[in-house]
């Protein structure tokens, strides 16, 4: 507290996000990165880009990185223009920008009582008013609790830290009954299985799309996120990006964003290889006794039959593995655990086993 | 206008910056980028970071950003800590921030009428009043305008767009009239031939010195500002950037930044032979009947005696070279020129010379 503070400062709830731990021994399954590295083509595009050219400003609209996520995401059925695309210093700036200038209204934000728990946040530093929308007792979305008067509806899907996916027809359902207000849907984890509601962009104006290159593109600690809506939404979002920072996005960045995305092949393999260690980590942890949720995204959400989560997690870790225990109401006795490579995932097995049975 | 905009979004008046030609064969004297290259040392940071890591976020925190910075000012009188230390996104991303957690309060805020174009737009942003201080006639701060009741002071210094410099000694009168308030000294030019006010901070509470390394560390595209002040205001700094974005810096800036703190010799070969160039075009400019304020930044603020300055800035253009004019009340007969490479100043004489005697 300081008087030098102003009175926004002294209300806020900052996000805490996982631990990055100094010491490289660790196994990192608390944050949802990518076993995988960029794809080759990425890294070899930040060192072409690793020069003289530094010294100017990056393109402040970053057009070329907005032209390469239009052309991924058209189809033979429909284009997605570069004026539909909004890109950020990654998901959660985009995130902020969203909160504070399409989602701040009279009426009261809708999302989930179990979601991304930067929603809150965000909420705070923008004196939004939320309403939280409790999950089915399954932890789904039930999407008539939405039917009702509202600023505007976020959730992720899949949902985090759940990992369970709302299928488009149900997202589709919710845009017909609610036209008046912008609907958010999160796709951070779209890549893992579930199918982008982007191709639902072109009918519907109040529908914004965000995407980060954090997770599916293993580009984390290089920080690009993006949005997909109706040009009205993204000029509202540029016209509050442009009263913040003029360049968010750096020139490494975007040329790694671009060539990234240009990599079909790599992102093909990486995405399947880890669906495939999903389901193979649910099926052994179910041998385990313990009972997961069906995930579309790359973590597991997870619960032990008899042991108590916070000391299954207390214990990993002096196994040097990290995963994520959130100590809240309805998820205290869950463990979120990301996707590693295999043998990360052999590992977490092996600690497990010698944890329940030592 | 959309009505899916919140009201915020309406009533903005973006920052528009310096234009960021997409042809390579325009001489940028326009938007104070260096003309040199980023260190060497700088390069190879980013090259050998470039790889398997990028796949997991950066430390949210920037530790090795911060100490780097904390030691460089750190001098045999006194330390400057770690907890003294705020990163960001450039330094656009450090003042916006700034605004919101400092200097948002029920009294105005402080600033020059000519001065960053940028201030105002924070100010709409945030919704902060801002009281517009006059420069006197020769284009200077005078200190005592700001002995009065304020939310705030901020102002670069040196000034932009004059290039005026103001002692550190006067700085200290303001700071030992104003106790109340933050007072900001935005050093972007400082290393251009100022002294920084960073030796003032342990002694003054309410002071905040913002630097940047896209200018005098030619890192402009990479996107990496700083603030130091007491512990107290960065962690009112800490608390909203963590309400915002928890990784608003890239692996890769945090790399580069470190090892460009680490060339002294290159930084100050590279300053040096800037002020040498600005001393030297001034001279030519005087010669050509130019009247140049002086300038202890990387820019000069001049205007012809005679000839207009829009068609002079309009002129050189179709020589292919870009500067900055700004039609705003009292300034629309200066220029703002960029120092850039020995041949680029050559260019620019030359145009000039063809500008004024056809």
């Amino acid at each position: 507290m300081s008087r030098f503070w102003s009175d926004l400062v002294s209300n806020l709830t900052p996000y805490i996000p996982g631990e990055q731990p100094k010491e490289q021994n660790f196994i990192k399954l608390n944050t949802n990165e990518n076993p995988f590295s960029p794809s080759p083509k990425a890294l070899k595009a930040i060192k072409r880009a690793t020069g003289d050219d530094l010294k100017l400003y990056s393109d402040p609209n970053a057009t070329e990185l907005k032209q390469a996520i239009a052309d991924y995401y058209s189809t033979t059925k429909y284009s997605v223009t570069k004026a539909q695309v909004f890109v950020g210093n990654g998901s959660d700036e985009v995130l902020a920008h969203t909160f504070n200038g399409l989602l701040k209204h009279s009426d009261p934000l809708l999302f989930p009582d179990i979601s991304y728990s930067f929603y809150p946040t965000y909420c705070k530093l923008y004196n939004i008013q939320p309403k939280l929308i409790p999950l089915t007792d399954k932890f789904e979305i039930n999407i008539e609790d939405y039917f009702r008067p509202n600023g505007g509806i976020i959730f992720p899907n899949p949902n985090a830290p759940t990992g369970k996916y709302l299928p488009l027809s149900d997202i589709k359902t919710l845009l017909e009954h609610n036209t008046k207000s912008v609907v958010v849907i999160d796709e951070a984890y779209i890549d893992f299985g579930g199918k982008t509601a982007i191709s639902l962009v072109q009918d519907y104006e109040n529908l914004l799309v965000i995407q980060t290159f954090s997770k599916s593109r293993s580009l984390a600690g290089l920080r690009i996120g993006f949005a997909i809506g109706n040009s009205n939404l993204i000029t509202g979002l540029e016209k509050i990006k442009n009263s913040f920072n003029s360049y968010p996005m750096d020139l490494l960045a975007i040329k790694a964003g671009v060539a990234s995305l240009n990599d079909q092949y790599y992102f093909d393999k990486t995405c399947k290889t880890i669906i495939k260690a999903r389901e193979t980590l649910i099926q052994e942890m179910k041998n385990l006794g313990f009972e997961t949720l069906p995930s579309t995204a790359n973590f597991i959400f997870t619960k032990h039959k008899v042991l108590n989560a916070q000391d299954i997690s207390a214990q990993l870790r002096e196994h040097f593995i990290i995963v994520r225990y959130f100590n809240k109401p309805r998820i205290n006795q869950y463990l979120r655990i990301t996707i590693g490579a295999e043998p990360e995932m052999q590992q977490l097995i092996k600690a497990l086993k010698l944890i329940l049975y030592p």
